[in-house]
């Protein structure tokens, strides 16, 4: 190895190999294990990551694509791989403000991307609370969702067109800037999701969006869990397109956002079972902020909201929103564990009732878990406090978060992606043929398998 | 042959295989030329399907899947091959009212999809011409646009889930019905838009949205191209989200269809070098109307639009919608050619200028050009009526309308696909390793190629 890591130093810009030490402060994250790269490459160019994989695939050398290392399921771990970063290559290449869309460098960073919009008048409608670190290449390679996906879909349906290389160094360009082309089979699927093992993403056209002229915001309390599926529907039909979120809260989660230390404060007077921070985006907002009080008010009058909040100014937006995004609170249960599943509305109640009495049973006392998520998508997190036990319960935890949902057609991963850490879990929500298809892909895009190896399945 | 049909005649339900004057009636469409197959099966099931493609894998025999026989691009040709209709697997399996999902078999008629969603207070958004025959798998392989994909996508953005069998008979359930999983590849984008090359779909997920309550239908008249990309921004962002069609007419679409024979009458008084059907689809039928004429009384004031008819009436919405939709009297130039091609709006008006010009300079007073399309997805419709001049100039055509793309990244195929018609011009939309991926994909998933070959690209 220290052969090739000698070629790439000749072949790459200067500062373009890292290793020892230097590798190793790279290899640190808040929110995954990184491992032990041999080195990390910075590539300032798609040819310099066709240079990389070209010699890596003629070592036969796992290369691990790096994005802003926030992924949630060890899917960057590089243990022993050649760490490829893209943070070299984060430019914004251009934006096209007649057309609405952006191309840019696979590194750069998510908020990044969406301020540069914002400021000419668009949206790039992503939005995660890793905005500040994630990078594109990384939210491509995850498919990442968030809160607006309602309204505007995940990052896969942001992508128009991108480029990829493969692992024998292929550079394969479909940088498609049209909504609509059929002209041969659409290949960015191959790269969207698919956690960097079939191809190291470098660029991509997204597709921006109108920037809405309105927001209103508002935060709801709800008494029984059947309301929340016909509140979601009234304001789906009543706000015609305009419903931008649907965040659900449980009671759980809302109490521990809203008690010290948590800096937030209770929007309601009453406590419920459930609240949900509701937002739409449009166009006229004087006559938004009048529709979105009318649909409130006729959901507040047919019951299915108990009390709502709406905000009169941008602060009290802010810290309805603050509540949502003081995720970090979960921590109050440490040591936790966080799981990220979708599933039909239809089984949501019981689904985490089963879950809490299934904890309770097994470990008396002290469990706790605390659910929200964004319920317009299917998708909720679970967070289970797991008290004094050992991360030897893990296995036992695991099995009560995902085992039902192999009955009711749900998924272990909503939106984090599989990884590392779900890997013995993707059985679970995908069928055989599914993944043996899975594996006909990887085998004919990546045949000596150096692209991210045993991430999503076992090599 | 011969062998391998008698043994498909005694592994299918009766009826299920037609040969001789049985097939040839079947091998007939007012839009397609659909060849001599040597037999017409007629598979009930899902396991009728891989039953088929498990003997004709063996034989290495082709098979051509078949749905409505409405696409555009002679796809379904099946000259030589076995086709494969899906005619008796068009049930509607289940309508998930709550979760908003249809299941349903790939040789269901669109339009009876869409009517037993909109029964049931659901809209299937997808909206062709060809509603009354196309089929839901038909769809699905041409990834099928349309009317409404500014609003709600095309066909690949409806699809949750999907079953497919792969050439060698392996059954690839993937029934997903959740909004968001990211557990392990995306597999239907294999079959989305692959015109039935990488497997034959059997049944589908399709995610339904709110029926809208209002409809609001505009008919304007442009005095300039620069003032229609102008006219689109303020609708999307003016409307909130509920801008659901924005059709283009030029002057001589509009001539055509509002004089005799033609039924339709002008809807303005004057006459404008562009024509914009704009429609919007809300929840709140009054204030949406109040709404829609403000946004477009904002548009005249500010010189975009000339003049506007607002429908008034069920009936009057009708007559517009029969304007843009009487494409039949493009037959009235006949013989007639027609392209789909997609490029930005940016590049439109000289683009048109460029092939109207180049065509009359080709064939003096013998040429003509009409264009309409879905602007707001890039996509044009040309239909250029050839005189009296023979098939022999549709290469010369060819070159005069697609050539011009290449350097402005337009694609000769927006949304019809690229079966047998346009298989030439594929690499004037796609560059050189687009086109070896896509047949790295074909050869791992149908190494024998007997699956609809030599659509798209030449065997
Ligand atoms: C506080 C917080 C909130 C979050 N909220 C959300 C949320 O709401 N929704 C959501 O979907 N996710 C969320 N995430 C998860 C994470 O932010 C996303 O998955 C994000 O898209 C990862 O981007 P990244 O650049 O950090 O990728 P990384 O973590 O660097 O990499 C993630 C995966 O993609 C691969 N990869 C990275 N770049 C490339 C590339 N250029 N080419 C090929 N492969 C590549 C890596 O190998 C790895 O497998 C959250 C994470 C945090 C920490
Ligand atoms: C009047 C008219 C208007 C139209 N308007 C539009 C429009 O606005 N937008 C648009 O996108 N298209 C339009 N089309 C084109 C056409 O209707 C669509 O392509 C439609 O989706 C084809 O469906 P079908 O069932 O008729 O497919 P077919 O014509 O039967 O087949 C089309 C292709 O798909 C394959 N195929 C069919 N079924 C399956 C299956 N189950 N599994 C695998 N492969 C399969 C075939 O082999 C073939 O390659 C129009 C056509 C007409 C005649």
């Amino acid at each position: 190895m220290t052969d090739l890591i000698e070629t790439l130093k000749g072949a790459l810009s200067p500062g373009g190999v890292l290793t020892g030490e230097d590798a190793q402060a790279q290899a640190q994250s808040r929110w995954t294990r990184l491992g032990t790269p041999l080195a990390v490459l910075r590539p300032v160019s798609t040819a310099e990551v066709s240079t990389i994989l070209k010699l890596a695939h003629a070592a036969g050398q796992p290369v691990v694509p790096w994005g802003g290392k926030t992924g949630l399921v060890d899917g960057a771990q590089a243990d022993g791989a050649l760490a490829l970063s893209l943070e070299r290559m984060n430019a914004i290449e251009d934006l096209d403000t007649a057309a609405g869309l952006m191309t840019v460098q696979a590194g750069c960073v998510l908020q990044t991307a969406c301020e540069a919009a914002e400021a000419l008048g668009w949206l790039l409608p992503l939005d995660l609370g890793s905005r500040g670190s994630a990078t594109i290449g990384g939210n491509i390679s995850t498919n990442a969702g968030g809160n607006r996906v309602l309204r505007w879909g995940m990052m896969r349906d942001m992508v128009l067109g991108l480029e990829a290389v493969l692992a024998d160094g292929t550079v394969v360009s479909s940088m498609n800037r049209l909504v609509k082309n059929n002209a041969g089979y659409d290949l960015k699927a191959l790269f969207v999701g698919t956690e960097g093992t079939l191809g190291v993403v470098t660029r991509a056209v997204l597709r921006l969006r109108a920037r809405p002229a309105s927001q209103d915001t508002a935060f709801v309390g709800v008494e029984a869990f059947d309301d929340l599926p016909r509140l979601l529907r009234r304001l789906e039909r009543g706000l015609g397109g305009a419903l931008s979120a649907f965040e659900v809260m449980w009671a759980d989660f809302h109490a521990l956002v809203t008690t010290p230390p948590a800096r937030g404060r209770p929007p309601l007077e009453g406590r419920y079972p459930y609240y949900v921070l509701v937002e739409s985006m449009g166009g006229e907002p004087a006559e938004d902020q009048a529709r979105f009080e009318r649909v409130l008010m006729g959901a507040l009058e047919d019951g299915e909201i108990a009390d709502a909040a709406i905000a009169k100014s941008k602060a009290e937006r802010e810290a309805m929103w603050a509540l949502r995004d003081d995720v970090a609170q979960t921590g109050r249960n440490a040591p936790i564990i966080a799981f990220d599943v979708s599933l039909g509305i239809g089984d949501m109640e019981a689904y985490v009732d089963g879950v809490r009495a299934a904890m309770a049973a097994r470990w008396p006392g002290e469990a706790s878990l605390v659910v929200f998520g964004h319920m317009g998508d299917g998708n909720l997190h679970l967070i289970a406090g797991m008290g004094s036990r050992e991360s030897a319960d893990l296995h036992a935890l695991e099995d009560i978060v995902y085992r039902p949902l192999r009955a009711i057609g749900g998924s272990v991963s909503a939106e984090h992606g599989i990884g590392l850490q779900k890997r013995e879990y993707l059985a679970w929500s995908r069928s055989g043929p599914e993944i043996a298809l899975m594996r006909t892909l990887k085998a004919s895009l990546d045949p000596r398998g150096i692209l991210n190896p045993g991430k999503v399945f076992a090599a």
